[in-house]
């Protein structure tokens, strides 16, 4: 297997885009990710596309094909393209797939692009989309939506560990700062912790600021061999490790539903293959679809010991200027969640971090950095290690 | 990258399954191709599974997931399982997921699986759900069906090297024949050229008879490095080549609609890997959606020249006892066409007809076996040498 290398990365602005289309944004988002590794089309041997759920948001399977179409790949090069799919982890599944491809030797630049637009449908439907992450015929038919099982979790979370209402609130209020700092966030506004405490409950003890939203948007990184690498960029990126894991599709089959077992054992497996320690980790962007996703996560990536995560985001361990900062892009919660798109924005976000090009929301002196992207309640989790 | 073998295969009994579930026929075509690997679950190190349309088939995306927990792999091994989906050629591509991962040394023994539950909805929202594999702003929402798009398919291909009413109704006469000798098939009648000249028309020229039904069906193989495969089968067959295409998903986009050029493409580049020639081939099972595509298929894999493809089905060059039988499991007309299933089994069909088991409709002698599966009107294209 070959060292691998991202030679570029681009992303939309996150949001509710009323106005463009599904093609739109991804064109957009693998446009500036081809000028930025510039490259030119013709060189890009193979394409994959996270995507969840295009068939029902809108319409339309097969995305991969449309999107080789449309970006003139597909009749005048013919080139392999491929849609992954583990829900909210399939944007993370593409750049695994992409890296799989490049270290294996069987192609050389390959795209891993991630797209979703999701305000096409109404919002009824939308949350019924996203319960076919689940485990349909034990969750969501009996009505589990995806707050109502993060809630469970967040739930047990507080009562096993001690875990307050107010440290959920400040991963809300810190991704909240994060995401004023990127300009392609869906929501820039600062919050306080009142302002989640106080915002409509959804399911308890999940507010309104505590659920990540519905957004539209794409995402693109070009992947090359590590030897190559210098040729399109003086600032490669390198994947260091690329990890996935599986665990029950249904929370109440889990050891223990306060752990996500996906997660433990990708980046278990991440640490191994890179070679680092979770405290080697300078900046992470983590699955906080949920403010409890956060703090889970933190522990079973192994930042602290379990049912500490309340205690590190209190003593702002994760903050932008805190010793692991995580989710210095606003997260899922406040750069928003477009679901195929999350994992592939979350190694461009990384990749800008590591270069040192991520402006205002920079994380001083970057050297490793970690992505985790999870699918449904962690029947999928996967785990990127990038370096400069 | 390494060789890699196949050592198991299983494929459930096709057809329309009322009493029984996605997940129970997955289950048993996985544990069939387990039995027949004769290895444990805990040897396995990852799956990959092709299914179209589960989000509107069954409302249940995140399928990998599913299968993995439900086969236990998840729970105890948390394996990484993908679904991975270019609409009808998504199990092609499962199979060519799982090649990727084998040969590149990342993994030992990989599960290719496919499955598509589709009598779970109504028949008019089927209709719908399979023009999601089209161009859904240029052809699914103007009207146009798979029927139809292959009609024009048809009627071109008539018109432009004078291929017959007759010659269609011979290929389903053909593969209904075929499929009469496979007690896995959906429909196991024998047919004459007037049961389809006289069946219902659906999108003219093509009648009831030229379509592939809708279908319930799993189907699942079991890779290896060729290094090993001894050790677990006295009759490993060899993935010679694994190969794949995009071209315009929009049918009019293409510089000729008689003409696939992704199989083209994706066949040309499987024949140099495996360094053969068209004629090499002794069993081919190809992609027939509608007795037309067969035709097409014929020419575009290059068994024949461009506008022959009429007459190598009138001179039975393609029967099971002629010069290429081509589709001897009855192919998706007879043996059906569970869309997300459909490149797995016949990669699992070409295999037990390598091995010599193939029962009734075995191919004499045959060494070289060929699978060509197509994703919507051939905007994906993958096609898989094997050899014993």
């Amino acid at each position: 297997m070959r060292d691998v290398a991202i030679i570029g990365v681009g992303y939309t602005k996150f949001g509710e885009m009323w106005g463009r289309s599904f093609r739109d944004i991804m064109i957009e988002a693998g446009l500036e990710a081809i000028t930025d590794a510039g490259i030119e089309g013709r060189e890009i041997d193979a394409m994959y596309v996270g995507n969840m759920s295009g068939g029902r948001f809108i319409a339309q399977e097969h995305v991969s094909a449309l999107i080789a179409d449309y970006s003139g790949f597909a009749r005048d090069f013919h080139i392999p393209a491929t849609r992954v799919e583990a829900a909210c982890a399939s944007g993370g599944l593409a750049v695994r797939e992409a890296y799989i491809n490049v270290a294996s030797g069987l192609h050389d630049i390959v795209v891993a692009a991630g797209v979703e637009k999701m305000t096409d449908i109404g919002t009824e439907m939308t949350a019924d989309v996203l319960a076919s992450a689940s485990d349909r015929e034990w969750e969501g038919f009996s009505g589990a939506t995806f707050p109502g099982l993060y809630a469970l979790i967040a739930n047990y979370h507080m009562h096993r560990y001690g875990t307050t209402r107010e440290d959920l609130a400040e991963v809300s209020v810190k991704n909240h700062n994060n995401g004023s700092l990127n300009p392609k966030a869906q929501f820039r506004n600062r919050i306080s912790i009142e302002t989640v405490l106080n915002s409509p409950l959804v399911a308890d003890p999940l507010r309104l600021y505590d659920c990540s939203p519905i957004t539209d948007g794409a995402a693109a990184v070009i992947l090359a061999p590590a030897e190559v690498a210098k040729k399109y960029t003086d600032t490669p990126v390198y994947i260091k490790a690329s990890a996935q894991a599986s665990d029950t599709i249904a929370l109440h089959d889990r050891r223990d539903i306060a752990t996500l077992d996906a997660t433990v054992f990708a980046s278990k497996r991440a640490y191994k293959q890179a070679g680092i320690k979770p405290t080697d980790v300078d900046v992470a962007e983590v699955h906080d679809c949920f403010t409890i996703a956060e703090i889970v996560a933190y522990e079973d990536l192994g930042f602290c010991r379990k049912g500490e995560g309340g205690m590190l985001i209190r003593e702002g361990v994760t903050a932008i200027d805190g010793d692991i900062p995580v989710n210095p892009s606003g997260g899922l919660k406040a750069c928003g969640h477009p679901v195929g798109a999350t994992g592939v924005k979350q190694v461009a976000e990384v990749v800008l971090q590591l270069r040192g090009d991520a402006g205002k929301r920079q994380v001083d002196g970057a050297e490793i950095g970690l992505t985790h992207n999870v699918g449904g309640t962690g029947a999928t989790a996967v785990v990127h290690i990038l370096s400069r």
